[in-house]
């Protein structure tokens, strides 16, 4: 069981209201019941917002109520603004907050308004799943994912300080960054592959049906993402244009010059030049924070199973015995060779006496 | 369990001899040899060829054996033509097969040094993993992925016909086409995507430290394979390089296109245009079959469980007293809300009575 399933309490002070009751709308709502916060939920679409209700993630605000402590501001990007500028005017003593995963447009259109930002402070949640909606909502989407606050210098202490508590109540990693190096990163880590995503599966629509059938893991993977929401994406980008088309424009390069090598590719030094430009793929790809989300919060044992469905019962029964608590699994298995690996996160804390354990009982780790 | 492991007959006649036991060579060795086919192996690594017999793979040829029935040359590309060229001379009445990704280049190469090519049929399983070796070798490698058979006029129904057993064996499935279709299809799924990753990746080089900490599943799933050896890459591009140039030159113009579109968001219709190319990338991923490799063999349960470690524990004892053998487990939860789901596959002649058992036991399926 994680922290929140635990019922620890909570950093945050005060009813939450949250605007926007989609996938992370839904998400914030869930992991802040959890803590045992109050939270309350609005949606421009009733279904929606009943929805999440049904689903735990809040209740209905009731007419005259108090303001809440914090707004959180969930809603599509193109309308986040008009939404942070509804917030701000409806409840004038609220912390305001949005989770829109640009940060610098949004910003820029509020200050054009005219409007007092003293408790208002952007932020970004890097988390997601492919498919959106409430329906999508978990309480731990944003355990142990950046969550960035984009503070400045007018950020009073007690308005970043209700922000932070929420990020880290659903288990958030913080991060500050200005709005600037916020969207030049995220460019760059979601804009960026996304677009080519896209446009590397737009290939495959003129494409023969045999040479399809060939598609393996490499294909779906690299092309996974271009399955989201066009809509969402026409926002998104043209909300972050600017470091997008700069990305975009030393991508194209940096295919152009990969081609060249390659059409040149018995000249001398052309094979060099194509392994360089790979290999730097393979460094690119080593700078990226661990596989796994959940990596950074739970520890992983290997446990040998020769034969699966009766071994991985006891198994699972004997750790409910030992009292260690699974927090996920994954079973890597080869049927040919009749051994498989059961491959369990814990919390770190038990980890050692899970395998002691385990290797007492007969079980053989990895 | 699968039908590999039920100690199913091979429908190979004769011995198999492997050249080169990497992840390729050591994978068709552990198949064969759990269908019972007396399999031999060797690799210009002593090494590699006693791990991949240790692993099950296969044993040393002793001197003085007959001919093996059939070869299988599962060597680096670069040196594939080689191979081929060393097994028909040292092994005239065998046929001899090659396990390579690119077709044409070996093809032209052996003809072109006047050899007989009668008893050789060029092949292509679609199957690896990120990491190769003999210690990567599984059974299963090949299940359910396809199997090109580039076979021509001459290729007799007897050579065919052993090529074609040894892929069914290994529970592939048979695809034939020419060597140009399977290296202009292969260009398009495979090494597009290699060239696109690695490009992708190898822009996160100069980034800033705190940029590459917001990535995300997004950016991991798109750059996974730019982290495979650019050595390998090298040898495979430079095989099929007209392909590949080809699809790179109609990828940077569609780089080229959606970057304009966005340089002109503001203009008319331009946000139209981005929102089309992003909808044909999403097209374009509908096209590619099975999320996952056993999607087209295996039939999926979702159980609902509310407490994961003793609940999963039951249900998969249930299974077994049931007479259900699980193929795979896959587990979706969300602490918070104290609910998750088992994701269980199992074959699809048994899905439909798993279901009505688990529920008449009071399992809630989805």
């Amino acid at each position: 069981m994680t922290e929140q399933a635990n019922g620890l309490a909570s950093r945050v002070t005060g009813q939450v209201h949250v605007i926007g009751a989609g996938l992370l709308g839904a998400s914030v709502g869930l992991g802040l019941r959890a803590r045992g916060v109050d939270v309350t939920l609005e949606d421009v679409s009733p279904t929606t917002a009943a929805l999440a209700a049904d689903y735990g993630a809040g209740r209905a605000r009731s007419a005259g109520e108090p303001d809440p402590a914090l707004v959180v501001v969930a809603t599509p990007p193109d309308v986040v603004a008009d939404a942070v500028e509804g917030a701000i005017r409806r409840f004038p003593n609220a912390v305001v907050t949005d989770v829109a995963s640009v940060k610098l447009a949004p910003l820029h259109e509020l200050q054009r308004r005219g409007l007092n930002l003293d408790n208002y402070v952007g932020s970004h949640p890097m988390a997601g799943r492919e498919r959106g909606g409430a329906i999508m909502a978990r309480a731990d989407l944003f355990v142990a994912r950046p969550w960035v606050v984009c503070r400045d210098a007018d950020t009073s202490a007690e308005t970043l300080a209700l922000v932070e508590a929420v990020a880290l109540d659903l288990g958030a990693v913080l991060l500050e960054m200005t709005p600037e190096a916020h969207d030049r990163a995220v460019g760059l880590v979601s804009h960026l592959p996304q677009v080519v995503s896209s446009l590397l599966a737009a290939r495959l629509v003129p494409a023969e049906e045999h040479a399809i059938e060939l598609a393996g893991a490499g294909l779906r993977d690299t092309t996974r993402i271009a399955a989201s929401d066009p809509e969402l994406w026409v926002q998104i980008l043209g909300a972050n244009r600017e470091p997008v088309i700069e990305l975009l424009d030393a991508f194209q390069r940096d295919v152009a010059a990969f081609t060249d090598a390659l059409r040149a590719a018995d000249a001398p030094g052309s094979k060099r030049s194509i392994a360089d430009l790979l290999a730097s793929g393979t460094n690119g790809v080593a700078r990226i924070p661990g596989k796994h989300g959940s990596a950074a919060r739970f520890a992983s044992i290997t446990v040998l199973i020769d034969d699966r469905a009766g071994q991985l019962a006891s198994l699972l029964t004997e750790l409910g015995e030992l009292g260690i608590n699974m927090e996920d699994l994954r079973l890597e298995h080869s049927p040919g060779a009749q051994i498989g690996f059961a491959e369990i996160a814990v919390l770190p804390e038990v980890a050692e006496r899970a395998v002691a354990d385990l290797q007492s009982r007969g079980w053989r780790t990895l």
